[in-house]
């Protein structure tokens, strides 16, 4: 081999939904390069050990804050020369969705990584180690994109929500209002959602709970 | 570093139309593993010589078809320990669209490379080297899905060319009839055509000659 290898790591855009913002995980990197800023959680390939990258993304995020995240997809690829001081070095990125409730859970249940993390609204991003802030917004991106036809948003709700809290999680992802009668006409039409047969919200106001019929991505664009 | 650092590659699905069948360029592997399968173009990633993943992939365009392809986006990355039998390796793919006259147009000129290539329909693959049955798959699928909602038919068509051409065009890719004023229409709305005042066919059945306004992908999902 004449050329020397280059570095290969794997990071992870870890997005909720809370309070309407969508918001990453973050953690102050506590050694060079870019000591003290924060970064995505992220760490280096580990050949002979790790399957392949989507491995080595799932041990890190394991690792670092005690997570499996229900749906996790490649994003792309940000390699060259610059991008690390040290090396040439490649970062294959992936797009993780979390719902806020089952961080609260992770939290509470003091899963030891994730203590370091803080999450932030993807909207107030400080600055970020590395090329971070482009895999940011490639996510964000994807995620705003990939949600217009598909049922992406329903990864970032609980298992039982309401058809208003699935409304509101398409507008905060779409930035846009949405109708609500051809919204839930576009939902009866996928044909994804299934009535759990309960309720919440009390006799006055009472709401249905639905759940995602089967938990793999309606994709419409696709077949 | 604890862990040998995996091999880094990138490969290229250099797509192009004939005769309404989708094609792709294969060589014949010369050497040692998968010595004489047929493969796609790919090389492995100069470091500290190559900017990004991307420089990588067009020099080994360059270098092994003497082809500059005017179209060329990242899939995804394959990786692990079992798809090369030297090391665990990473291969970042591209999806590479060509025109059909234009490789004729660089056959024709004797790029050495290129006497190396074949083209084959996608529908009628041989075995091919390492995973790149699987990379072939994804590539097609890309186009595929993104065509529906995009330009990106138009960059597998010469500069000019006739509506019923760019409509055999997407009617190829989508592997589907479509109704003709109904595509009319949906181009019009798209407003991405130019009409280049010229005409070909002759005085009995002549056919206008159009371009696209704006050489850059035209994506109907995003913005």
């Amino acid at each position: 081999m004449d050329y020397p290898l280059p570095l290969v790591t794997v990071d992870a855009v870890l997005l909720t939904l809370r309070a309407g913002a969508l918001e990453i995980a973050l953690h102050q990197r506590d050694r060079a390069p870019f000591k003290n800023a924060m970064a995505l959680p992220g760490g280096v390939v580990h050949a002979d050990e790790d399957d392949h990258t989507e491995a080595s993304i799932r041990r890190v995020l394991r690792e670092k804050t005690g997570f499996e995240p229900r749906y996790l997809e490649q994003l792309q690829v940000f390699s060259g020369k610059d991008r690390d001081p040290r090396q040439w070095s490649l970062s294959v990125s992936y797009v993780a969705l979390v719902p806020a409730a089952e961080l609260e859970a992770a939290s509470q249940a003091g899963f030891p990584g994730f203590q370091g993390f803080r999450f932030v609204s993807v909207d107030a991003l400080p600055p970020l180690a590395f090329d971070h802030a482009s895999i940011v917004t490639a996510a964000v991106a994807r995620l705003r994109n990939k949600s217009s036809y598909s049922t992406l948003p329903f990864f970032l709700l609980p298992e039982r929500f309401t058809l208003t809290e699935l409304q509101h999680t398409y507008e905060a992802i779409l930035q846009t209002r949405l109708e609500k009668s051809n919204f839930r006409r576009k939902m009866d039409a996928w044909g994804v959602l299934e009535d759990t047969g309960e309720q919440v919200g009390g006799a006055q106001r009472p709401a249905r709970l639905y759940r995602l019929k089967d938990f793999t991505l309606f994709d419409r664009s696709v077949g």
